[in-house]
């Protein structure tokens, strides 16, 4: 079980690497996983999101609770949208609600699988030790706009706004995801809690179906999809979503009328 | 009008620059374009596509005429959906048919947009001024998996295909797009002829609305969408479209037989 985190040093640089004990032992990269030999106290640094992935390949329906209650049929493949590269941000960074949207913001705790290796037509062997570890994912989406369009549904758009992605706060290799379960909590309130082992494609299964369709680059991530229990944040509300064993992802959502003191706050985190 | 492109030197480097003269004048990059003082002959040098973009922004509906043949309303808001970043291939580089996929695969002629600053919440002036140029986008599309799913339209897998997004061969700067036209051919019989004056969004309005969604970056690419015309590639054939002021983008479908023979070729083109 390794723990991976990026973060920001106090003059601006991005370093990423391995955390142990409150230390960060520093690595080149997340695809050259190889030690610097620098050792830095963590306390001294600013978390980002663990990854700055190209592509966030984002799953709808994939477990069998959610799939029932919904009333659809299981799918045959992994059913996908694409979240921005830009959506992303950390832990503890504001989700920022957009200048031009006053609808319903809705929370998504999800499993994230980060990619440690190239993958493309992958056997589900090769897909497995393309895994290089597994995060914490809150897919917020902006409700109201997925059926504004009757002919032409947004999932895109809905998902794709910056601070609609957070990924934290960490990687963690060799976690038991079928032991684990997501909790989220809206202001302390449990709204979610699944377990993990009723997803209808495994992440080896992701990878390796989704590796037919695109290839997939270290540093991208998977969202596995969410289960029952997704729920509008009001503007001020924080989202807890924690998987024992990888940690909390916490995030609060900053209305416009607080957004320009959120961004500037908000800059030095900025992945 | 200035025109950029994007080569592989002989040892393997990415050169980007001003082309004149079958000469490259190469600069940092398209983020930093300022020149390096080297000058290349082009012969020398193999093109790839202009730019390697973060985020490929394509839209849906957006050709009155286009509108006017599906019976759909002219949308308020651009309607869009994410090609992958792994999707991108460049003037005359193959499409290559997925492994697991025998079905329709359609050629889509449009004009491209190419980012040169960063914008958010831009407004319309702020947006004409970010344009760095414009392109030419093969939009090319599984289109059976658009309505495989009946609960769940796949528009970024159909779409998002390694090398289902062609791009080049050049960005051309101040290339007057209301006079503008795009021509597409199949094995050289015309399929595509249509205005891009006939657009529901300018390329500053879409710029402008679609930055109050994501953070566009130097590099993205918003390919505007297609008008009439579309229509299947066999493998084997050649789709090539032309936009006369910026260029001929074609490249042809290879098969799943002849697919590993395209991807050693395809090699040492690849961006």
């Amino acid at each position: 079980m390794d723990t991976w985190m990026r973060f920001m040093s106090g003059d601006g640089e991005i370093v990423f690497g391995r955390v142990e004990g409150g230390y960060l032992h520093e690595y080149q990269s997340l695809d050259r996983r190889v030690p610097t030999g620098e050792v830095l106290s963590t306390r001294a640094l600013t978390p980002l999101a663990p990854c700055a992935p190209g592509k966030i390949v984002a799953l709808w329906n994939n477990y069998h609770a959610l799939a029932a209650k919904l009333d659809k049929p299981v799918p045959a493949h992994p059913l996908f949208l694409l979240k921005s590269a830009s959506s992303v941000v950390g832990a503890g960074h504001a989700i920022r609600r957009p200048v031009s949207y006053a609808g319903k913001i809705v929370y998504e705790g999800e499993l994230g699988i980060v990619i440690g290796r190239r993958c493309r037509d992958s056997s589900l062997e090769e897909a497995e030790a393309a895994i290089l570890g597994y995060t914490i994912v809150n897919d917020v989406t902006a409700a109201d706009l997925l059926g504004e369009n009757p002919h032409f549904p947004q999932w895109c758009r809905a998902k794709g706004f910056d601070t609609f992605c957070c990924i934290g706060p960490a990687i963690v290799s060799g976690f038991d995801w079928q032991a684990g379960s997501v909790v989220t909590t809206l202001d302390g309130v449990e709204r979610q809690n699944y377990p993990l082992a009723d997803m209808v494609f495994s992440p080896a299964e992701q990878v390796s179906l989704i590796s037919q369709d695109l290839t997939l680059e270290p540093g991208d991530v998977i969202a596995c999809g969410t289960s029952l229990g997704v729920g509008s944040i009001k503007d001020g509300a924080t989202v807890a979503v924690t998987i024992a064993g990888i940690g909390t992802l916490s995030n609060t959502l900053v209305g416009t009328q607080d957004a320009a003191a959120a961004m500037v706050a908000g800059a030095a985190n900025a992945a």
